[in-house]
C-alpha cells in the first residue's frame, strides 16, 4: 500500500492503483438520474426496456463521479491536491446496469513541475473503470494539480 | 423557440441553443461534494479560506452534470438520444462559487450519420457554461448519439 500523505514528487510515471469496489443500485442509478441525467433510458424501467439497451443503465456521468470518488476515497492526494484544469478522451465503452459493481484501475500517464508556479506540478490520471466480470466500461484521463513537497522543492 | 420534438436530422451545425439558469447554492455544492467529490475546497469552508481558491468552490463535475441537465431541460434530444460514444477536452476556467448562476450555451460543431448504422447520427455538441457576469467558467464536447427521423431515413 502507498503511503497516505503524498506530495506532487511522490507520483511516478508507471505507477498503478486500484481502488475498492462499488455497487451500482437501481435506487442509486434512478436517484442519479433524476437529479443530473433524466433520459428514459437512466431513469424509467419500462421505457428504458423500448430502448437500445435492452433495461436500465446508469448515467456515464454518474459513473465517472462514482470512479472518482473512489479514487479519491484512496486519500492519495488528500494534502497535495488543488483541483484540476481538465479532462480529455472521456469514452464510455460498455453500458453499467442495476448491480454491477466497478473498481477503477488508474496508473499515472504523466508528470511534470509547472513552469510559472514551481510548488505545484501536475500529474496525468489514465481511469479505466472496470465492473464484476473485469471488464472496461469506461475511460478517461484527468490533470490532476498538486502541489509538491514543501521540503523537496527548491 | 426550437420545435419540441427532433431528431437527429433536424440538427444544423453552426446551430446554438441557450439554457435557463441555475443558481448554485452553498448546501448544492456541499451535498454534491459529500457523495462525490470530497476535496477539501468542495467540503469545508473554513479549510476552502486556506487553499488557494480562498473559498468554497464546486466540483468540477457539479459544474459538468448542472450543464448537462440544464441542456437536457430543454427537451430537445427527448425523442432522440440514445446516449454518447463519448466526450473531449472538458476545461475548468474559472471556479464557481457558492451564489453564482450558471447558464449553458450549446452550439452544434458537427453532424454526421452513422456508417455502420444508418438508423442514426453522432452531433458533436459544444458547451459553454457562463454565469452571470457571462464569464465562461467550463467548457467540454460531447458525442450525441441520435436517432434519424424515420420518415427521412433511407
Amino acid at each position: 500500500m502507498p503511503d497516505l500523505v503524498r506530495w506532487f514528487d511522490d507520483f511516478s510515471v508507471g505507477e498503478t492503483f486500484t481502488t475498492r469496489g462499488v455497487t451500482v443500485s437501481e435506487a442509486a442509478i434512478l436517484g442519479f438520474a433524476l437529479q443530473y441525467d433524466p433520459q428514459r433510458f437512466h431513469l424509467d424501467v419500462e421505457a428504458a426496456r423500448e430502448s437500445p439497451y435492452g433495461g436500465l443503465i446508469a448515467s456515464g456521468f454518474h459513473t465517472m463521479v462514482l470512479a472518482f470518488r473512489m479514487f479519491t476515497h484512496l486519500g492519495l492526494m488528500d494534502h497535495c491536491s488543488i483541483g484540476s484544469p481538465g479532462m480529455d478522451e472521456i469514452r464510455w465503452l460498455a453500458p453499467v446496469r442495476p448491480g454491477d459493481t466497478l473498481h477503477v484501475v488508474v496508473e499515472v500517464l504523466e508528470s511534470r513541475v509547472s513552469r510559472s508556479k514551481p510548488d505545484r506540478g501536475i500529474v496525468l490520471l489514465d481511469y479505466a473503470v472496470r465492473n464484476q466480470r473485469d471488464e472496461t466500461v469506461m475511460t478517461f484521463k484527468i490533470n490532476a494539480l498538486a502541489l509538491r513537497n514543501p521540503d523537496a522543492a527548491e
